[in-house]
C-alpha cells in the first residue's frame, strides 16, 4: 500500500530562496508540489519536473495543506493579514513575523531543534534569518546553561556568499564588483538581523559584524565568546552534544567548521576552541551553514516535517 | 644629468612575494635590478624585461647596495650568519629577524611610517609580517596614545588571500579545494604571526583568528576594539590622520575599507565605527592591505627608498 | 519484504572521483559501500556515514559484487592484471582500458546509453573519460545518420573545471595560479584523451582544444561542426531526441547548455545552432556535463546498475 | 624647464572602462586630466587624485585637447553629431562609429599598430571593439599575406571576463549567477561585434562563438584557422614579429597565452601552434587581451598618444 503524498505549494518561487526550497522538496517523498508561483517567471520550468511557475494569483490555495512563503519581505505579513487565519498551515521564510519583527502576530519561531512541539502544532512558523540561526544555536544552550560571561560583549565576526542578499539586480552584486572582494557591511551594530538576535538571547551583548564573501552560498560565524571561569572549550562542546545528539542537522565536530563541508547541505556545524594568553577566559566558537540550506529551505522543510508528523530530517541533506 | 640608477638585487625571486617585489622594482625610476635568483627557474625569464632568473650561488652581491631576501622562512637567517655583517645592506621578507623571533640580531623592524630614522641608517630591516602590518599600525598609535581598554581581550578576525600561504604546492591551497570555501585556521590563539604582534603591543591581549579567503590576495581584518571610556570612532580617526597624514601607504577612511580597494597596491586602509547597545565601550576597527603590497613587497620598497634617502613613496602604488 | 542491498566496494576513494562516487552511492538505495581504500587517509572517515578508508591491501574484494577502480591511471591495468579474471566484477573510472589505450583487455566501453546489453554482461567496464562523454555522446549517432562532412575538420573547443585534473598538489594547481585565470593547454592536437575519442570516431577529424576553467567542477565543450549540405540544428536536435528520449542522463535542450545547470548533477546537456553568414555549412553544438557526474561517478554508478539489472538512472542526479 | 601637461577630459566616467581610462591616465606623464563626468556619480572621488566625478553638461570641453567618450553605446554617436565637428578631438571607445555600424561618419578605425599615421591626424577616432581586436590584429596581417585558405570557416571560440559586459545591473550578471558557471552567448553567428570584424576582414568566413567566462577581466581567444598548404604556425610567428616588432603592446610568444599574463596589462599575446592528424591544415591561433586594457582603455591611449605626437606606449602598461 502506497501513502499518499502531501500536497504543498510555494509562493514566490524564482528567487535564491525559493529556488533551493524546490529543489529539496523535489527530493522528499512525503510530500509534492502542488504549484510555485512567480509573476516574472510565470510560464517557466520550475526545478520540480512538470511544473511551471504560476502567476501569484492564481495559487490554488485549496490544494495544499502547507504552503511556504518566500515572497520579498513585507509581502509575506500582508499576504497572511489577508487570509485571516483561513488556508493552508504556513511557513513564512521572510523576516516578516520573526522575534523582534514587531508583527510576531502568534507565529511560532521555527528552530526545530528547540521547540519541535510548538512547531509541531503551529498554523504560522517563522523560519529563522540565516545569520541568526548559527549564532543562537550555538549560544541559546550555552546560555541557558550559564556557561556565557554576560557582561563582556560577544563579538561575531559573520561572513556570507552573495545569495544571501537575493536575487534582485544591484551594482554592488555585480559579478565584477564581488569578483575577488571581501568587505564589511551594516556596520554600527545595526544589521537587520540583531532585531532577531536580540529579542531570542536578550541578556546577552552582541557584536554583529557581517562580511560579504565571494562565493555563492555559505555562512561562517566566528564568535569571541567570553566564559565563565572555569568553562572551556570541552564543556562547551559536551553540551552541545547533549543538546542535539548525533546524525541530526545539527552537528558538533572536533575539527574547525569550514564552507566548503556545509554548502548544498542543510547541515549546521559546530566547534568551540581554547585560547592560550588571555587574562579573561574566551573560547572561540565556529558556525557553518548554507544559508539557502539549514539557513533557509532545509530549516524550513525541517519545520514542515514537524508540521506534518514526519521525521524531523525526512528528506534533507544531512 | 642623469642620475644613475642605484643597483639592487633579490634573492629567492619565483615565489608570490619575489615575483611581486620585482614587479614594484621594475617601475621604480631609482633603482635598477641587477639580479634575482631562483634555484628552481634558473633562466627563465623573471618580470624585469631582459632579466632572468640566475642560482642563488651566483648573485653578485658585490655589485648591488641593497638586497632583498625573499627566501624560505628560515633560510634567510642562515643567509645572513654567512655574510657576518659583510656585502650589502639587507631588507629581509622573511620572518627571521622579526620581533619575537628570537632571532632579532640586531635587525630594525621596518615600519616606515613608525621608525623611519632608524630605517634610514638599518645595516638589516626586518620587513613586518602581513597580518601583524594591519593589526599594529592600527593599534599602536592607538595604545601609545591610551584610548585602548588593556584589560579586555581584542578580537583581530583576519581573512587573507591564498597567495599569503606561499607557492609550494600543497593539497589544502589547491584550487579544487579553496574555491567556494572559507575557513579559520590557526586556531587556539598561537598562529605564527601572533609571536610579532605581542612583541610588539605587549601590554595588549590579542585574541587573533585567521582565516582563509577564496581570493588570490588581500587581507582584511576586523578588530573588536575595547575603548576607555569617552573614546569613540572619531576619536580614533582624529589620531590616525593626525599620524599618518595624507597621501602616504596609510589611509585613513570614512566609509569601510575593502579588499578591492587594495588589492594590487601598497595602501593600507582603515576606519573606525561606533557601536550601538553595547555596555562596554567598543569600537569596530577595520583594516584592509594586499598581503603582497603593503603587506610584502610595498612595505619592502619603502623601507629601501628610506635606506636610499629616497621619498618614501617613491615608486609604489599608492 | 526489504530486498536486501548489493554490497560494493571502491579502490582509492580520496582523489575528486572517488570522493563525487561515494557520495553518489551513498544516496543510492540499492547497494550498500562495504568499503573504500585509501592508503594515505586510511582511518579517516569517508562521505558514506559510519565508514573510514582502509588501507588498499585490506579491501575485502570477496564481499562485493562490483568494485569500482579510482586509481592513479596505470595503477587500475596493473591491479585488474593481478586479478586474472577472478574477483568482483569491475568499473574502471581510469583511462587503463579504454578505446586507444592499446590495453583494452576485453573491457567494455562503458556508454550505459550507446550499448546498454554489453554493459550489462561485462566481467570489466571502461568507463568513459569526462572530455570525450560530451563529444562522443553528440557526435557518434550524428555521424552513423551520416549528417556529418567528413572531410571537414571539426573543431572542438572544450574548458573543465579544475577537478578534472585530480587531487595530487601541483604548483599549476594552486589557487593563486588558477584565480582569476583560463587558458588553453595540450595544444598540437595530442590531448590524451584524443585516442579515445579517434578510436570511437575514426572517420572523423577532431581539433581539439582543452582550456583549464578557474571554477571546481564542470565541462563545456564547443564544437563547430562541418555538416552536410541541407543538415541543420533541428535535424541535429530531432536525431538526439529519438536517440536518448526524455528523462534520462542525456537531455537535450533548446536554449544554450551551462556549466551552472549540470554542475552537481549526473546530467549531459547537449544543443545545436545553425550559424549565419557561412559558405560552408557548420552547426554549432554545445554540450555541458559534469566532469565528476556524467564525466566519471554518475556514469560509473550508470554502468553498475546495468550490470545489477537496475534501472540505469536509479540513484543518480538527472 | 619643464614640459606642460596636456590636459584631456572623459564623458561617462564611472562605468568600467572609464573608471579604468582614468586608472591609465592618472599613471601617464604627459597629460593631466581635467574632468571626468558621471551624471549618478556626480561629486563623488574618481581614480584621480583630487578629482571629482561632474555632472556631463558642466564638462568644460573647451580646456582640453582630447576628450574620451565611455559614454553608453548610442549616445557617443549623438554626442558627435552635436558637436559638429567642433571641440576638442574625440576618441570614442563606445560602437557608434566603428567599421560596420553604418554610421562611421569619417572616423578613423583606431588600431595604433595597423595605421598610425592617420591615427595622428585624426579628428575622430573609433576605439576597436574588445573582442575584435584579438581577432583583427591576429588575422588581419595573415590575409593580407595571403596565408589563409578563404574557403574554409574559420571557428573563433572567445571567452570574456564579466566586465566585458559593462557594469548596469542585470540579473544574468549578479554574482550569484555567474560564480562557478560557464556558458556560450551570442549564438547564431550574429553578436553584434561581428560587423566590426566582418567590415575589416570582409573575405574570411568567420564563425565566432562567444562565452561568459566567471573572472572579471580579460579575453582569450582559440581560433582554429584554416591555412594555405605549407603554412605553419612558425611562419606565422615569424610574420606577426616582423608586423609588431618588440617591446609594443603586441607580444608575440612561444608558449599559449594565458588571461593571467594579460590582466591588468595593456598587452595583447598572441600564439600559433601546429595540429597532429588533421587533413586539410589547419593552425590553432591564441590570443589573449585584457577587454578593459588593450582592448579598451590601454588601446585608447595609444591612440590619443598618437595624436599627441608621443611614443605610442608611452604611460602604458606593457
Amino acid at each position: 500500500m502506497t501513502v499518499p503524498k502531501i500536497p504543498v505549494g510555494v509562493l514566490g518561487g524564482s528567487g535564491y530562496t525559493g529556488l533551493e526550497l524546490l529543489r529539496v522538496l523535489r527530493g522528499h517523498d512525503g510530500v509534492t508540489v502542488r504549484f510555485a508561483t512567480s509573476d516574472s517567471a510565470a510560464g517557466r520550468a520550475t526545478p520540480v519536473p512538470g511544473l511551471a511557475f504560476v502567476p501569484v494569483a492564481e495559487a490554488p490555495l485549496d490544494q495544499v495543506e502547507v504552503v511556504f512563503l518566500c515572497l520579498p519581505h513585507g509581502e509575506a505579513a500582508s499576504w497572511v493579514d489577508r487570509q485571516r487565519g483561513q488556508g493552508p498551515r504556513v511557513v513564512d521564510l521572510t523576516a516578516d513575523h520573526r522575534p523582534g519583527s514587531g508583527k510576531e502576530n502568534g507565529a511560532v519561531y521555527g528552530f526545530p531543534e528547540v521547540r519541535p512541539a510548538e512547531v509541531a502544532k503551529a498554523r504560522l512558523v517563522a523560519n529563522p534569518g540565516c545569520y541568526p540561526t548559527g549564532v543562537i544555536l550555538s549560544l541559546l544552550p550555552l546560555d541557558q546553561a550559564g556557561l556565557i560571561d554576560r557582561a563582556r560583549p560577544i563579538m561575531v565576526s559573520a561572513a556570507s556568499g552573495v545569495t544571501g542578499a537575493g536575487r534582485a539586480p544591484k551594482r554592488e552584486l555585480l559579478f565584477g564588483e564581488v569578483f575577488g572582494d571581501y568587505r564589511p557591511y551594516g556596520l554600527g551594530n545595526e544589521h537587520r538581523h540583531l532585531k532577531e538576535m536580540r529579542a531570542t538571547l536578550p541578556e546577552l551583548q552582541l557584536l554583529f559584524v557581517p562580511h560579504l564573501l565571494p562565493v555563492a552560498r555559505g555562512i561562517l560565524e566566528t564568535i569571541a565568546l567570553p566564559v565563565k571561569a572555569g568553562v572551556d572549550a570541552a564543556h562547551i562542546k559536551a553540551l552541545w552534544r547533549k543538546t542535539y545528539g548525533e546524525g541530526g542537522a545539527v552537528r558538533v565536530t572536533d575539527e574547525a567548521p569550514a564552507l566548503a563541508d556545509v554548502a548544498n547541505t542543510d547541515l549546521l556545524t559546530m566547534s568551540a576552541f581554547d585560547n592560550a594568553k588571555l587574562e579573561a577566559p574566551t573560547v572561540t566558537v565556529i558556525a557553518a551553514l548554507d544559508n539557502l540550506g539549514k539557513g533557509a529551505a532545509g530549516q524550513a522543510v525541517q519545520n514542515m516535517n514537524l508540521m506534518l508528523g514526519f521525521d524531523p530530517e525526512r528528506g534533507i541533506r544531512c
